[in-house]
């Protein structure tokens, strides 16, 4: 730390993301990540847009607005789109929570929620989960607070219907609502449908996963047209070119090739099934994911065990050292070759410490 | 605006990009933008990036910041690369701008400095330049605040040698100095030589201009390690996978294309002389610019006439409605037949107005 650091940033931990060893090549069942490539549409309009890159990109994204817009059932004025939905989940601190208007979310959520709160100065109240990671909605109506929910959640994987974050919206009329859905298409039901409905419903999704375009950084949030013009402001004072042409291209390009999202989303699916149920024959406690991971316990071996254990055997997984989870172990759904060499592993590793 | 727009952003007012007309076909002048397209090596890699968007970009940008640490002739502890430059003055105004670390800075600058500044709730002093928008260095001497200088400034073009920089720096030694270089490729000093002799100097950089890259947003900033360690605090706090990987390919390949870059401004800060030779023989007063841009006022047509003069034929530059330069138009140095062009229109427009 330097001696001009700001006192206000002085006590802030940053977050921490996957890790990313060069050490050797490893199955990266760790960060969520799709297995498979970007559609060939995305990856030849990237490429276009790389040899024209002298001109900036068009900061209202309009094209991509309009077909995201499509894709969602809404209006362009009711989107709008950030580099990585990280940016739009810390636009959403900025412009709907301060002093007076805290935050709220899940004591096992995604882990920047409580970054961003103290990046921007924002009190927070975690809200305990039930003993089985599900979400107690009568603890969030009326709470008179901004409210984040990741639906599904992570790395719990397991998601709330749609019905039940209404009641969470209808319960807060005066604070915005977020619903943080980077997981949805993996076989939860969104909440894009609701934001005519909802004044105070802002939808934030992502192209990372489903859309294989994580390296690409696109997500975006939506909402009625006042919430969207009040992000705006904020990233017009922000960055106002903040996703690049050859994003925009390549999520231009994604968007032409529904069916391919589709069907990998479907494949993704079948593998956690198989996975979850194949980890069950083992002994494990494992959540309902609703997304493109599993999450996974055991009780003959400790959850940090098996991660060092794993890793050992060139597989990565993501664990969590914080009390309440560190039993469990976030595995991302991969390939089936992947999955099957994870088991395999799983299952020599048991052996082992029988 | 929403009801739900947070107080302490209802006064915010917004950058305003430069316009980016679809109506008809401009010889853009207007954004500073590089005539060249950027190199070929450049196209390619982010061609091979955009296959494997599924992985998520290398949050330190490790290659590319050993790269440009090596063009730099620093450390890769002394870089951080961002999404554009202006997220690494954002991240700057952030880190070392406070209540009792107010930010100062030229009254004809970048136009977005106050803009970040609100942003931040940093109080901000803006220091009129002399007549001849030349900076008067003594006005910036241990005045006890965060000092932003854009080096050569926009929209004036006219750059400080970097002996009054250093006064500046060696008589705030308790603040730290932001030197904006995005155009010191184009024929002023770069301060990156003095970071290990000045622990409170920050420069920023761009790829935009001078290596063609506006369009992938890829910025920097360079300073002793420590201020780039607080830097890197906030971006862990902000968004870690901040510039995505086809950015983080193009800007690869591109510090492999040194030459053409340096061929590139050599064209560039001919056509400039000749357009402001060009000028001068008709009349304009005319900076002593240092950068891709002239900045031009005629005693007899208005700033703003002529601007909209221009762009009736297909030319487009940038007016700033502002007292002190509105006589002036800010006019990017394109090619040799684009500054033809230019002067061709301009000529007819003063011809016209006699």
């Amino acid at each position: 730390m330097s001696r001009f650091f700001s006192e206000k940033y002085r006590e802030l931990t940053p977050y921490t993301p996957g890790e990313q060893p060069k050490d050797m090549k490893y199955i990266k069942l760790n960060t969520n990540e799709s297995p498979f490539p970007p559609c060939p549409q995305a990856m030849q309009a990237a490429a276009e847009a790389a040899k024209r890159t002298q001109l900036y990109s068009d900061p209202e994204c309009r094209e991509l607005t309009r077909l995201t817009a499509e894709l969602c059932g809404v209006a362009p004025d009711e989107v709008l789109m950030t580099n990585g939905s990280d940016e739009i989940l810390n636009f959403a601190f900025m412009a709907f929570c301060d002093k007076s208007h805290p935050a709220a979310f899940a004591d096992i959520t995604y882990g920047f929620y409580p970054v961003f709160a103290q990046l921007n100065h924002v009190p927070y109240t975690e809200i305990p989960l039930n003993p089985d990671f599900t979400v107690n909605v009568k603890d969030y109506l009326g709470i008179n607070k901004t409210i984040f929910i990741a639906n599904p959640n992570a790395p719990t994987g397991i998601a709330l219907p749609r019905a039940q974050i209404e009641e969470i919206l209808r319960s807060n009329p005066n604070n915005v609502v977020v619903v943080d859905e980077a997981y949805v298409d993996f076989g939860a039901e969104s909440c894009i449908p609701l934001i005519r409905k909802y004044d105070n419903l802002l939808v934030t999704q992502t192209f990372s996963k489903s859309r294989s375009m994580a390296g690409a950084r696109l997500g975006f949030g939506v909402g009625c047209k006042e919430l969207i013009a009040d992000l705006n402001t904020v990233k017009y004072s922000t960055n106002p070119y903040n996703v690049n042409a050859m994003t925009q291209a390549a999520g231009i390009g994604t968007l032409q090739c529904e069916e391919y999202t589709r069907k990998n989303c479907q494949t993704i699916i079948e593998n956690r099934e198989f996975t979850i149920r194949e980890l069950k024959k083992l002994g494990f406690a494992v959540t309902d994911s609703k997304t493109n991971f599993v999450f996974a316990a055991h009780p003959a071996i400790d959850g940090g065990t098996l991660y060092a254990k794993l890793r050992e055997r060139g597989i990565l997984v993501r664990h969590f050292n914080k009390p309440a989870i560190q039993a469990y172990n976030r595995i991302t759904v991969g390939t089936r070759e992947e999955m099957d060499a994870l088991l395999g592993a799983i299952r020599a590793i048991m052996e082992e410490t029988k």
